[in-house]
């Protein structure tokens, strides 16, 4: 048996906790509740619980490496804390790594050379990718993770970039409609108002309201989660309506990865979270708006950009033995689907994060 | 006397060349215009010349320790060669590196652990600022160059971003107002069509057509140089019309930094090029609409960010000894002037660029 680490994925609903090989094979993976009206404290200690059991079992016959601790919102990497954490109230400013360190030390779990790394989710999810997914050895990637907002992370040169206050990647607060839809964050026309589910359900709402689409009004009145499945289901049955909210989701995120291609110019992003499922609705007028926006893309552009979506990582490989001109610029879909940030923090907890 | 390098500025118009010494002091420049009718050969003829008395002169008491070369457009760093440069006909393609190696080579100025870098020029004055401007010692940073267009350059962990295809840092074609002014790369609302000098004479123009703005007839009818300039005293005059212009032009700057800012999370942000001698008309606006867009700068903005600006070097260097969630976001004002591509140059052929 091998080496592991410990990767948590920490969200609002769900606890997860997994130990996984150096090599990124996932041993064991266990999945808890997180049960946020007990209190922070009461979170944590349950996760210690689950990465004692984890790690002494697989202490047996391998090295215990560390644990990494994924957590949406506004961490503080080096000071180990969460700044802003809208999905885990009481969390805001609680000494969460320490607490946990101090709970792992006292069980025996952490010893002195061993440590817990703490860390956004959506950056987990980019080095999760980069790491065993999607962009496999490409050193240079950004993850895009579509859900209830736009969650980012960039890798650069096979490390993740935090920038100054471990805030880079905030690509769900890019403007995109600069007079538009007013977002909690106090802008108007960020990009997650434009290019999430909760987008998705919006425009059906809007047009629902317009009564210009009788047939969103089941799934405009649903949850976010199951909205954008029942409105790409419709798209997929030729529904105008459902067809049309994509494309215009699909251009809106054109816009979005055309100012960051232009200001990156990365070997490859890959598309994540719930609403990526929806790939094939959106992505057409995605790669046109992309195409027509960016002048970086429309230098780089594969032949195909939607089949080289669904080659990848082999695509990216070949290209590196070309000159740097001619190197392809990669959007494609996440692998790892929700588990990319359980391995992005075991790959944190390795160092080199 | 020191060791040195050369750095070389060739623009459409003039072509400078100094010699710089390692700890980054001006030892001679040379300026010389750019006779682009006479074909590259000829130019290129011209800058080697040059590079050879200055190099003849420096070498008799320092090492020779090699040569940058600073242009405009699109350029392959690793092949050497300019991909589109708009602004130097007859330069597109040509295989400019390996030409002014072979005539350095050739005049023995060149020697076999000497090297020359061919490097874009607006990366390569970003280099300069971070080398010995108004981002000394600051590690990650990135410049705005105001002039006709913007041009942009990124620097990360003190060593210039390239991107893959050596295409990163195209801020002014970043997406500022989606149905906006159409750009020359085919992109509509290109930040550089909104705040440029180019911007300034257009909204200059569309204001007298309007018949609103007597007073900016002549301003608007002369050169984009000399007509941001006379837009500029008008403002400072209390002209309503000019100071309105500068105001939109802060605005849609403001944008462009939030995007960035949202996207990078760097120390510090430069701001270049010749409009932005026009700093005290637009940085209210452009700090105003900065942290109402930008939640990364809202929040890491200093208290006043106007006095950090001009405190600059100073105020990043204090904040290094605070957490990293205390570290300010800085925007300043460059301070070589249009010297900061040649310094970048120099800096560059040192290596590590």
């Amino acid at each position: 048996m091998p080496d592991f680490s410990i990767g948590v994925d920490l969200g609002g609903t769900n606890l997860r906790i997994a130990a996984v090989s150096r090599e990124g094979e996932l041993l064991e993976k266990i999945a808890l509740d997180t049960k946020l009206a007990l209190g922070p404290g009461h979170v944590i200690g349950e996760m210690c619980d689950a990465i004692q059991r984890l790690t002494k079992k697989y202490k047996v016959t391998g090295n215990f490496l560390g644990a990494g601790i994924g957590v949406p919102g506004l961490v503080d990497v080096a000071a180990g804390i969460m700044r802003k954490a809208v999905n885990l109230p009481g969390f805001e400013n609680y000494p969460a790594r320490a607490e946990i360190e101090r709970r792992l030390r006292a069980s025996g779990v952490l010893e002195n050379n061993t440590h817990v790394v703490l860390e956004n989710d959506a950056r987990l999810a980019a080095f999760g990718e980069q790491w065993i997914g999607a962009a496999r050895g490409v050193p240079n990637m950004a993850i895009f993770t579509l859900g209830t907002g736009i969650g980012g992370g960039i890798v650069l040169n096979g490390k993740i970039w935090h920038g100054m206050n471990s805030m880079a990647g905030e690509f769900g607060h890019v403007t995109i409609e600069p007079d538009g839809v007013l977002c909690a964050c106090g802008n108007r026309g960020c990009s997650e108002k434009y290019a999430s589910a909760t987008a998705i359900m919006r425009m059906a709402r809007e047009a629902m309201d317009s009564g210009e689409a009788p047939s969103l009004a089941q799934a405009a009145s649903s949850g976010a989660e199951s909205g954008v499945k029942a409105i790409y289901n419709l798209a997929l049955q030729g529904d105008e309506e459902a067809i049309r909210i994509f494309h215009t989701f699909g251009r809106y995120l054109g816009i979005l990865l055309a100012d960051i291609v232009n200001v990156l110019n990365l070997d490859m992003y890959v598309i994540g979270g719930g609403v990526a499922s929806a790939w094939d609705a959106f992505a057409p007028t995605m790669f046109e708006e992309l195409r027509k926006r960016s002048i970086v893309y429309a230098a780089t552009a594969p032949d195909d950009p939607l089949k080289s979506a669904s080659l990848g990582k082999q695509e990216s490989s070949a290209a590196k033995t070309e000159s740097s001109n001619e190197r392809k610029t990669i959007i494609t879909l996440a692998l790892l689907g929700s588990d990319a940030g359980l391995y992005g923090a075991a790959r944190a907890a390795l160092g080199g994060g």
